[in-house]
């Protein structure tokens, strides 16, 4: 049975910023530069979930794109988008919301909801410059 | 004299909110939806700034393009960059962030401060889906 | 009251054919080529609806974008979206569906659908070596 | 030796659309959406070739990409562009034309043609919501 | 007659540098920075040709694209790609080559070569911060 | 300890051209076609440099991408854009500057210079239809 990779991308729009309760003002402007600003700032997120398996025989599906989209949305976009991630969205309010930790807190949320393929890969990008992968590992 | 029009690109991450303080929290999602979110939402802006003139006959140039990226930066870039449209930024703070309005804000920032070019349009792109333009008319 | 150009950019794949019945089988592949397969080709294709008017002074918006989009789909993507455009689409199957003539078409569906505004520009992008633009003149 | 994954990009508009026949057209329409279309709907189609290989010690190429790009015009594009993948490419149309069935069928033509360099790689883009990725395994 | 605008992308990678001879090394490199290293740099173009006029009421094109791309490449792109702007092209190498002067020239190598439609427009995109347009004025 | 893969964008424009000085021009332009242009020609390189590691529990980063963005130029991009492979640069100048041996070099000059995070790919893109990439194996 040949092994297929199918990748679905949706995006989203949040506020965030960086910053260390623990620090002082100036630790955290000397760590995070202007993404420690204390009105945050925001990103158009691009959001890409690879999942793998084999073709069925009669759809040529691995996994209904759509049902997909729908279980990526209820389990990711629809908490995300256009929200504050450091204050409004319960998984993401304790964690560092860099990118890096946006991407395995999405593998999380994802890992055990779909049905007939398996999660491969989490691939997040915050701007054009810079963007994150996490296979669960 | 050729009048030629040269673009300089540049980007910036910012975060703000769609809200009317006069009105209830149901009229302004009402109107505004998730843009409404009082703990912000952000974005990756892509603005263009277009310049018209004819190409200095020694140079080639219309305009020195390190030097309009360097007025882009000092004028607007700078400002609004890693910030908070509503709260941070004494030239936005007063006017409802529109893509639309923002993008009159950034002509009026930048028009007086060109020499030898005239600012011919500004293009804000806030997300893949959706831009404003302005020519000062 | 300064004048803003809005543009709200949608997509849609469909299927077509250029082909002129009156002509012969050689004359229509020496015209459109590959275009000219009798069972069809397709292309996903990018739609840019520009708008123009005055930010309102209250909600900063020429017009509500998510009301914009709603028109766009009702008038024009729920029709042509997954369809052919040759066989199955009342206001186009009757037209040599080219860009050209496609964005002609797409103008006179919108032009009288929208409030508070005017149609400035139709775009449709067929792929990423041609677009057609028409402005109602 | 160093072992160098290189990639080239081709790509190709055709018509298709999913549909069992051995299901009824409300099956068809239940588990396919609008991509059930009988009509047919088509797509600009991205594919990424990728090889690995050692750069030739006098020439630094691991396969000369305009060969390259010459097998994957001879045996995949110009059988499918502006095509019916349904019904005009013997290669395609007894299978359900998904995306990542394109992709096993795209390696399979592939993989016996290169010398000097293996496959790699096959990327499908159907839309730039999703895509599909095979490996020959 | 409706009037539309058509535009077909195509794209070269060529070297140049900007360099006044009658200047010092000095002045050469406070004017153009690192464009002016004495050994070249380079860019892929991407370039945009745009013609207006009304689509012919059988094909519904304004111009045959095929025809148009045939001409851009013998006038232009043939010339350009893959060469240096200062040495090897009989039509650049008296100008210096900025994405300014080189639209004006386009412009002028295509404006009498099409038939049944007018030349509307040159754009040239230099890289990804940087593009010019020509309308012939 | 999750693993996780993060990836900075940078651009730099530079020239070059293939050729083999053993060789006649005859063969030159048999192998390399138009890239052995003995005056050159040039590309806009987009190079993506991707490091593993895990999230630092206190930043949230795997590495400080502003750090990684300033080795990245120091290592590889001060030393490349805007200049010639073939001549100016001392660790890519006897060397074939394809794009495959181009990967190679980037990896080889940053892979000691990281510190707590691993050196995963080198990713270099010389035109929109060809890029390498480097895994240091």
């Amino acid at each position: 049975m040949p092994k297929v990779y199918l990748t679905r991308i949706e995006k989203f729009n949040a506020a965030h910023r960086l910053w260390v309760d623990d620090w002082s003002e100036e630790k955290n402007f000397e760590q995070f530069g202007k993404c420690a600003n204390k009105n945050w700032h925001g990103h158009n997120y691009t959001l890409e979930v690879t999942v793998s398996g084999s073709p069925d025989p009669v759809t040529g599906f691995i996994v209904d794109v759509k049902k997909l989209s729908k279980i990526i949305h209820k389990e990711v976009v629809d908490h995300l988008d256009h929200r504050n991630l450091n204050l409004d969205v319960p998984f993401t309010r304790d964690v560092m919301p860099t990118t890096e930790n946006m991407a395995i807190i999405i593998w999380r949320r994802l890992q055990d909801k779909l049905e007939g393929c398996q999660l491969h890969k989490i691939k997040l990008e915050e701007t054009d410059k810079i963007y994150a992968e996490y296979y669960g590992e």
